[in-house]
């Protein structure tokens, strides 16, 4: 049997559908990697929400991500999600788990072997269950996002889908935040940036902070420099590419990936971001944007943005971060623990 | 093997010591069962929080209830203690769980069968976890308490330590009020009460309904007729059920169990009940208290509480709300199981 032939489960959170209609990053990530296995020939069966999209085989047991249904208590949700796919697991040569820490308490319960890749480490709460399940397979989408003493095979950059995102060779004129509206993003910050240097800056995102938004971005609103226009879809997402001088991501904690940083890049827009966890990993400073330390820092690198290659931005994202590259990794690490189960097993 | 020597593990839930210091209904009948199993020769474990109190085998995973402890994520905690349970299944014969839904999707991971005993639905939304496992072994604690499709083995009532709480002749002339402050227990109908029978009221218990507490609650405090004196432990009740004239416990939804009621009859206080629910089968109309429809109903029974001889209110506890009517009750259902888990095996 080829290894492709294996018959692999990738576990997708059920915040929102995947891939998602705007925000849900893992669940995109988790949607990428499910496409990419199967066009690769793997046997995929993608545990969702029932309104997911995919070209693999779609088991469901809730209809909607529990952000898009009101009527669901997010908890039974969860359950009765992780649950359904661990009771399958007997199908399965592998289970590819994209749900945080919830879903390795049922690890020891089965044979078949589970990967989880750790899209960010939610809260130091949630470390308990990560210690006791330290022996199971993990694999971190950036080096800088780590936790000590974990069983990581490898990290495996966040991989996007560049057609998605098509090359846009005019740079346009202003600044753009993309991402959720929490202090972690640091819009606060893009808002002064945009202030200091009197470009425009349009923000885009859920608003997942309300007292933030309330008290530290709505009074800066005036329809004019500094602009909000809610959550985007790709669309959405192409159309302020095409408006972006430069993307600003100046997260005020390490960041865990940054997957917008690449969507920026992939469509030609350098990006400045604050120099604090995976964002040296994801931009090359000098090349597909510049990283930074303050908004002083910031002010003065966008000075130097006619010195970035937009060409140089797509082609590093087609290298290191479209999803064949991604996939590729997933099977190295996939076919070690093959090895490694058939090794116990022998 | 005599039956008795089957390994049992009892899965108590965690927001509380097992038992409790003060509320903590569920963990309170968790450890009765645990301790009466003990008693009558069962080898026993229970899983609950490390600083429980038992004769059982404790095997622990989180330090304090998580009620007990803000250090702790609830969700952490639940997921990391009912896995660990599930994980050592098979050390076991039966494993009886008192965890609410939760606990059911680990139920198709193992081999050893898990009797779940339904201390009530925590709201509609969990029901569809319910559905889906309505094939396990459950016991309802009272028959109104009811779920339709489940399969029910017994109706097994709560029982209680009559040691703890010792007969009192001497009737008080107080009304008292003993539970969580919350609409659907009905606080501010017993206010009424006592204040159109002129007596005084005594309030105590957990808060949780702070908006309740304060709208409803609190302006008719006055340190004199109406007072409220916070959670008590099992000192505290029988100081309670000393100065009691009658326990009021006009609950405004369908009760499930209602141990309150059980504990002051067993003092020999008479108790004076919503008639929703399973009130009418803890409490016998005119013997140990009266069942009423509302407020002028409850006035009118209070004339009658001469009626009621205490001693009654006692002797039914003893014959059907005890300790051991309980456990011998659970025996015959544990007995059911190992029957019908015999005949699925050969």
């Amino acid at each position: 049997m080829r290894e492709s032939k294996k018959r692999v489960a990738v576990l997708s959170p059920i915040a929102w559908r995947t891939p998602p209609r705007q925000y849900g990053a893992w669940e995109t990530v988790a949607s990428n990697i499910t496409e990419g296995l199967v066009a690769r020939g793997w046997d995929v069966t993608l545990f969702a929400s029932r309104d997911s999209v995919t070209r693999a085989h779609l088991h469901a047991v809730v209809d909607k991500g529990y952000e898009e249904d009101a009527a669901v208590d997010p908890k039974v949700a969860e359950y009765l999600h992780i649950s359904e796919a661990f009771e399958h697991a007997g199908e399965f040569d592998l289970i590819h788990s994209h749900y945080d820490f919830m879903a390795l308490v049922f690890t020891r319960l089965i044979r078949t072997p589970v990967l989880t890749t750790i899209h960010g480490f939610s809260s130091p709460q949630i470390m308990p269950i990560y210690q006791k399940y330290r022996d199971g397979y993990f694999v971190s989408v950036s080096d800088s996002d780590r936790a000590a003493g974990l069983n990581y095979l490898a990290t495996v950059y966040n991989g996007i889908d560049l057609s998605l995102y098509p090359f846009q060779d005019r740079c346009g004129e202003d600044l753009v935040f993309l991402g959720r509206i929490h202090p972690d993003k640091g819009v606060h910050l893009a808002i002064e940036v945009a202030r200091l240097s009197g470009m425009r800056l349009i923000i885009a995102g859920i608003v997942q902070d309300e007292v933030y938004f309330r008290e530290q971005i709505k009074p800066h609103l005036d329809d004019q420099n500094i602009l909000y226009i809610g959550p985007v879809d790709v669309k959405g997402k192409n159309e302020l590419f095409a408006r972006a001088g430069a993307l600003l991501h100046l997260n005020t904690i390490p960041e865990r990936f940054g997957l917008v940083l690449v969507e920026a890049n992939a469509a030609g827009v350098p990006v400045i971001a604050m120099d604090l966890g995976s964002c040296r990993e994801v931009i090359k400073e000098g090349e597909t944007g510049f990283l930074v330390d303050n908004v002083a820092d910031a002010v003065r690198a966008l000075r130097r943005i006619p010195e970035i290659d937009r060409r140089a931005c797509r082609s590093r994202v087609q290298q290191r971060f479209s999803i064949d590259t991604m996939v590729e990794k997933y099977e190295q690490v996939y076919s070690t623990i093959f090895d490694v189960e058939a090794r116990r097993r022998s």
